[in-house]
């Protein structure tokens, strides 16, 4: 054996821990996906993949509830197919006007600086949705190219009531609008053409229950069209979809090598929403964050959403006074495998993010997270009344 | 049920062909690297993917054969690393110099312009490796601030010999040394630090046989440097290394969610790599395309590359007359369920492209190519000894 032989790293047999998310995302993964992941692979240009992808697309778009054409899986996780959305649609010279009240309205202002955009701001403080008359008044003020939301904000809780008041707003004063719904899609309605959304990005790992790696992202041909006009190319290569239109359209060219096997599980995670049905999946994220909801409040806690904007696949939990957050989900991680999050930018410290999404959604979760929380929260001295919290979601499942 | 419910699209089991991957990638995964995939997910900043992560990156520098600090998968395929090394390492206003001698150089150069770089290149034919005397001479006449070849090309199955004469050349002119090592790492001698590489990024779905998805990348301290010291941000926010340095580096802060189970699956890849040893893999390598090799040569067809710079990874084959490339891998893949490619840019039409890639590389997948292929060679017109061949790799083996 050779030095570089010898020296090899002696790293052990894969064996994480088995954890129950209910965090902002991964999500747990259904069984189906997990075997979907483990199956051999073919090649990213051989027939029987073109037909693969076919699927992919058509289950996309029905999980978008659009006809737009361009739908595809992008190939890396939420943020490259946010990237992909922002900087094919933003030119330089455009002017990008984006929300503050979250932690990702500030990505994306980065992305569309990045991309050679000016950005402006429609006011709103973190965790209020934005109201239509103050982005009709942002959009006439500054007359921008495009105009981005986020339908739910993963950083707050917060979901973006009444869009297409958003959209009309938008069109009205010519603005392309891109929808960040990286954490609603296959949890929460959303309709992009009903409500004339142009462009829309999400992740797999949140509603979807399939492991990060290829992300959904659609379209309409008028912002495709404003893509495949350009003056100048989109300053990346990898996410050009001008490039990609030649391996996911008709031509079928090699533009780069796909996840073959993270289309594969996105292809299985997309045929359980279409085997549950779009608007019933929709119905038992409510259901079931509605009764994790019942539990937080049973047991003395706040949501930091009101109902009218409460995000059921994100649900921000105020932290009681006298309790360290971190402390919190440290004590339920390492007593029940449970995983929760704490807070984000503006919020952290303030609140907890529990997750209800996709697969993670079902009654045994939402049952333990009510428990588990109590539990931890009491045993490091927070006032709360856990047994009333269990009861309380009890009665609402 | 409703309208968007029972429009639901109707998508059968996930029911691929089995094939025997020997084209430019994705090769054969290991089983072991299947069942990794399947491992049900944690967080991405769970306690328990830290350790991975770290076992991780030590695993890939081994691979590297450097001691960089900075050595992480990107979350993306290869074209996705490739574009973090451009993208970060050339700023705008620097100056790229790039080789002409196959495609991928030609995809260097588009990464390097949209990062806002100037491109000069060193001409040398497709199919051919770069002459150290020639990239002095370009490195003189242009300053560049950065140089980049490709170690192995795959689109011509050309081994870059002697690179230490290259780095040192570019050294001597201050220019930092971005190495595409995507058909090599893994599968053909590489040594990162021996050689003087200040960047080198690869693919997972060649030699290391993974599941694309994340993919190598390592940095020098003196590479890392420039990018941490840029005036301007990189063009992209998804792959700038500054801001996955919280993430990757010791603060171990959110960036973008990673793609959890494909740092599972390269895990496990590296881990056979470890206990492989990699100067033991390299010669497997050697050892089992020479036998392909002697396979083709055997029944009569020529290489495209001479022996000295021959790439084990990557068979560029001729095309023998009269007959069609595609035809002939149409053929092999319908009766033998197994993928072998034709050429790309230049040599399209001209050769067979064939690999011989991680997992992929066994006793059985090279007597089966060299005898499926010539079966369609003859079948198809070609005047090949299809006996010959399988004669001369069976005594290669």
């Amino acid at each position: 054996m050779t030095r570089a032989d010898s020296s090899a790293p002696d790293v052990g047999e894969l064996t994480p821990p088995n954890r129950t998310l209910m965090g902002p995302g991964p999500s747990d993964v259904h069984p189906r996906v997990l075997k979907a992941m483990s199956t051999p692979l073919v090649g990213h240009l051989d027939p029987s993949f073109i037909e693969i992808m076919d699927e992919v697309q058509e289950l996309l778009r029905y999980t978008f509830q659009t006809d737009n054409q361009w739908t595809i899986p992008v190939s890396g996780t939420g943020s490259a197919s946010m990237e992909a959305a922002i900087g094919n649609v933003v030119e330089p010279g455009d002017t990008m006007l984006v929300p503050t009240n979250g932690y990702f309205g500030g990505r994306m202002a980065s992305m569309a600086r990045r991309a050679g955009g000016e950005v402006v701001e429609v006011d709103a403080p973190w965790g209020e949705p934005l109201e239509p008359a103050v982005v009709s008044d942002a959009l006439a003020e500054h007359d921008p190219d495009v105009f981005g939301f986020v339908h739910a904000e993963t950083s707050t809780g917060v979901l973006q009531p009444d869009v297409p008041a958003l959209t009309a707003a938008a069109h009205d004063h010519d603005a392309l609008v891109i929808a960040d719904t990286v954490t609603s899609l296959g949890g929460v309605e959303l309709r992009v053409d009903d409500w004339d959304i142009d462009v829309a990005y999400s992740g797999p790992q949140k509603c979807l229950s399939c492991p990060p790696g290829a992300s959904p992202l659609t379209l309409s041909d008028a912002a495709m069209e404003k893509v495949l006009s350009r003056e100048e190319e989109p300053r990346s290569w990898y996410l050009d979809l001008s490039l990609l239109e030649g391996y996911w359209g008709e031509e079928r060219a090699y533009h780069h090598t796909a996840p073959v096997t993270n289309v594969y599980a996105i292809r299985e995670a997309l045929r359980l929403v279409a085997e549950e049905g779009i608007e019933t999946r929709w119905d038992r994220h409510r259901h079931l964050a509605g009764a994790l909801k019942a539990g937080m409040e049973g047991m003395g806690l706040e949501m930091n959403a009101p109902e009218e904007y409460w995000l059921p696949s994100l649900n921000a939990v105020g932290v009681p006074e006298d309790v360290d957050d971190g402390e919190v989900c440290g004590a339920v991680l390492e007593k029940y495998d449970l995983e929760i999050a704490t807070g984000l930018g503006d919020l952290a410290g303030d609140i907890f993010r529990i997750g209800c999404m996709g697969y993670s959604a079902r009654p045994e979760n939402v049952t333990l997270t009510v428990a588990a929380l109590g539990d931890a929260l009491e045993s490091l001295g927070g006032s709360v009344d856990p047994d009333g919290g269990v009861a309380a979601c009890r009665q609402a499942l």
